[in-house]
């Protein structure tokens, strides 16, 4: 076979791993963004004047529910887009493809966790704590990976 | 004609669209970040203490108007980013052009909408839940796209 | 040497500053992130029941000091993911590679700059204004940019 087909594939594969997180945490900050709404529709509360109408009662103080739900959300928005940004950069420097789905999956898994233990089962820390410590762990050694892939390419500038 | 130029050619259409909903997209999250600098000014308000010193009055509650404009700037930055990172994806697994164009602009355009409605002309419901539905909508359905086209490439891993 | 490979070489430079820069603003946002805890911890205050019940005070009003932390925050979630979306379509326009040196490491450097005169050494305006000014107008060139190089591609649609 023609090697550089071997390198395309081996791309796709790593986009592949890449396509199938991505997807599975999109879907997950999706579940947490209908929570939010689903959490204030059962409550019956709302925080939008215009939505008061609808027989909703008005209270600008966010329900405790709610503001849990949505700090669940504001972590995911903190940490997911910039390591999907950095892994996205990461798989293009071709790392090894068993690396590659072992930190993505890894993630992947953990931040579910995260989710899980913050918005929906609360548990006693360092539950919530270790799943946001993997997380940040696995993006800084991917931009630690970036910055030695690429150091290369300042000499001849 | 060389036919790879065609191939090169359609991947750049696509980007093309990508390039240009993208910026859209961006500009419309800046004349949100403006807006909420601009109604804090216009009622001079601030909730940092050393702005306060500068002819404005200190309040660390927010002014309702401001929380308006900061609740839609916040649903921006839960929808957006990731559906810039998931249309990346998809785009780069050559979809039909056409379908590009359409799902593209219809999310551009009800963002766009979204915004409008809760920021600067409130509406009752469900003229805002529509919209976000059908931006949440076509996300999950490039998401879908994603797994199926790259589901190929798992069986050799 | 074959030109191919020139442009390749000319590429990967490219990628090099975008990965560092997007590795720095990466390493920053988790700077701060890290801030909250810290703070939290020190004032011995938490926003979480299950986490009150180990030595720390349930508080659902937010601390000032943390409070300021998370605007910081808040704003780098606002401006760097999009920044990376709409740099990354950017760099693969083939700019010039001084020109992106420039805009990219002077849009990470206003970014740590607008994160400490927030977070950490609060002073009064217009330091922080003028360290988003200039992170808005850097990206809004870029996609002024983008915009010029794809409007060619809807020519043939």
């Amino acid at each position: 076979m023609d090697p550089r087909l071997n390198v395309i594939e081996a791309a796709q594969q790593r986009n592949a791993v890449y396509a199938y997180c991505a997807g599975l945490l999109a879907i997950k900050m999706f579940i947490v963004a209908f929570s939010t709404g689903f959490v204030r529709m059962k409550k019956k509360v709302t925080v939008n004047e215009e939505d008061a109408k609808r027989n909703m009662t008005l209270n600008t103080e966010e329900d405790p529910a709610v503001a849990r739900v949505k700090r669940a959300h504001l972590n995911d928005l903190e940490n997911i887009p910039m390591f999907l940004i950095i892994s996205l950069m990461w798989i293009s420097t071709s790392p090894d493809i068993v690396e590659c789905h072992v930190l993505m999956w890894l993630y992947t898994f953990v931040r579910y966790v995260h989710t899980a233990v913050y918005a929906y089962y609360p548990v006693p820390q360092p539950a919530r704590g270790i799943c946001f410590i993997v997380g940040t762990l696995i993006t800084l050694y991917m931009v630690v990976r970036n910055f030695i892939y690429y150091a290369d390419f300042f000499r001849t500038v």
